[in-house]
């Protein structure tokens, strides 16, 4: 029995248009690498070999409140290191936390002898998640572990449902370098809304899953608006109205904020559409000397796993 | 040429669990039975053969004001009777207004050699359903033109989507006798919600289309509930919680109001379940000396139609 495990997290894109806090996918790539060792000294220790800054206190770094709650739960006294490899950019809107969250769980949970469940790891998954935002939501962690798209019904009692989505379906995202935290960023979004809001969010997000179940890519096209988050979230992001009303033109069925920004993606059905896409997103920040980058990348069907 | 012609418009079930006002279907029986007849001075005259009061003043019946519609769009002149040969019981929350007015435009359509498309058809019986809610609402008349089960993903601009189900997918719906006007009903509904109530009817109305397109009955099940009109609703139903308490372990996957009420409608995924459910409502009415009647019924994929 090895003591280490290396682990893949993928990067995972949230509040999927109409799907505020409801609503994920996980994409091929980007993702952070974890190695996950066991140590001696009783303690959980972050070793970050990447160049982004992360909390290396364990009660302030989601991987380590994730480990902390699972060992709780299983009763367990364990020390482990978490040696970060690679790293989605935190702060990008790209599941960065979640993918650490779910790459230390399942670490732990391997060397651990598959001691839990992967709901159970989701649940322990979601208090790193509840650090990094403030509030219990889901839609990156479980994308994250399972992989595909996830539909979270409900909160209480947690109920995750794999959503079926076209064997075609590409995911193009644009990484700008602006940082915008989650935790500011949700205080933002009002509290009560008018019950036609409601019905038009309703109303979006059924479709969006008719879309997805029944590959009918025009409909998941018109299904990605969001009346909650994308109006607030939208005005952090140099030029985005502008950018998204290019979108369709340019081959994508449509797009929206990642998470909860600064991140864009977009839904094309094929690989020629994904390739324009990227190149009008590029340019869209380029044009404004934004620092950014661009992925292209099938929904993934894999989530978290030991890699090598 | 004939200058009649006679139409079966079939009952809708309405505000299908979290889907208020977006999500409707259409069962096989019972439904309305209307002549259509062209008549040579110029007016739309309501003619009713059946035991229930309808108003037959043209501009107070949803089936002229719908047809009203239809001939100032086509502009063309010209007279009806519409014969009320078979009616659903109005004001009991299973669509009998929009039967009236689903089977006026198509018979109207008919006999004017089908000068409209079913699109068109629908924006004429909304009028209709304008005229008995005080609002616009699709999820009756839509499902009563096209059959089967129709979301509404957004009224502006109207988005209609039929929805992919289960083959063996039953319909229990009981009409107890007691009269709730959808007009008032509709004024007990909070104008806003907050974001919590929003996010589980978002989650719930996903889920069930998931659970629909998928055929997992257990997910459809537990999609069903509202947050929106059933808290108020249910008060005017008497035994509404206990029965739909009952529902589950007797075979349904879940049920709900149906319409702004009093009918109460559950699913079933066999007619074995279905009997057992139907048995259920019956007595819960019947204990308390109410009277009712139940229907079973597929799912119908089939909508308003010329009969004989």
């Amino acid at each position: 029995m090895e003591n280490y495990v290396k682990v893949f997290a993928p990067a995972t894109i949230s509040n999927v248009g109409p799907g505020f806090d409801l609503l994920g996918f996980a994409i091929e790539a980007p993702g952070d690498i974890m190695i996950v060792r066991i140590n001696s000294n009783d303690s959980l220790r972050i070793i970050n070999n990447t160049n982004y800054p992360v909390p290396e206190d364990p009660e302030k770094n989601v991987a380590t409140v994730a480990v902390s709650s699972l060992l709780k739960y299983v009763g367990i006294k364990q020390g482990f290191d978490f040696i970060l490899q690679s790293k989605i950019a935190p702060g990008s809107g790209i599941g960065s936390s979640a993918a650490s969250s779910a790459a230390a769980v399942v670490g732990v949970n391997i060397l651990l002898n598959n001691i839990c469940n992967y709901e159970q790891l989701l649940s322990f998954a979601i208090e790193g998640e509840k650090l990094s935002s403030g509030s219990i939501h889901a839609d990156n962690v479980a994308p994250a572990l399972f992989g595909g798209f996830i539909l979270i019904r409900s909160y209480d009692p947690l109920d995750i449902i794999p959503v079926r989505y076209p064997e075609s379906l590409f995911c193009i995202v644009v990484q700008p370098e602006i940082e915008i935290k989650t935790l500011d960023s949700r205080k933002l979004i009002p509290k009560e809304f008018p019950i036609k809001t409601m019905l038009q969010q309703c109303g979006n997000i059924a479709a969006l899953i008719a879309g997805l179940n029944t590959s009918d890519y025009a409909l998941i096209g018109r299904a990605l608006d969001d009346v909650i988050a994308e109006p607030i979230r939208a005005q952090s992001i140099p030029g985005y109205y502008e950018l998204k009303s290019k979108l369709r033109e340019n081959g994508a069925l449509g797009g929206n904020i990642s998470g909860s920004g600064p991140s864009v993606f977009a839904l094309a059905s094929c690989k020629a559409d994904a390739d324009k896409v990227a190149s009008l997103m590029r340019k869209a920040f380029d044009n404004q000397n934004i620092k950014n980058r661009v992925h292209i990348s099938n929904i993934s069907n894999q989530g978290t796993r030991m890699i090598d």
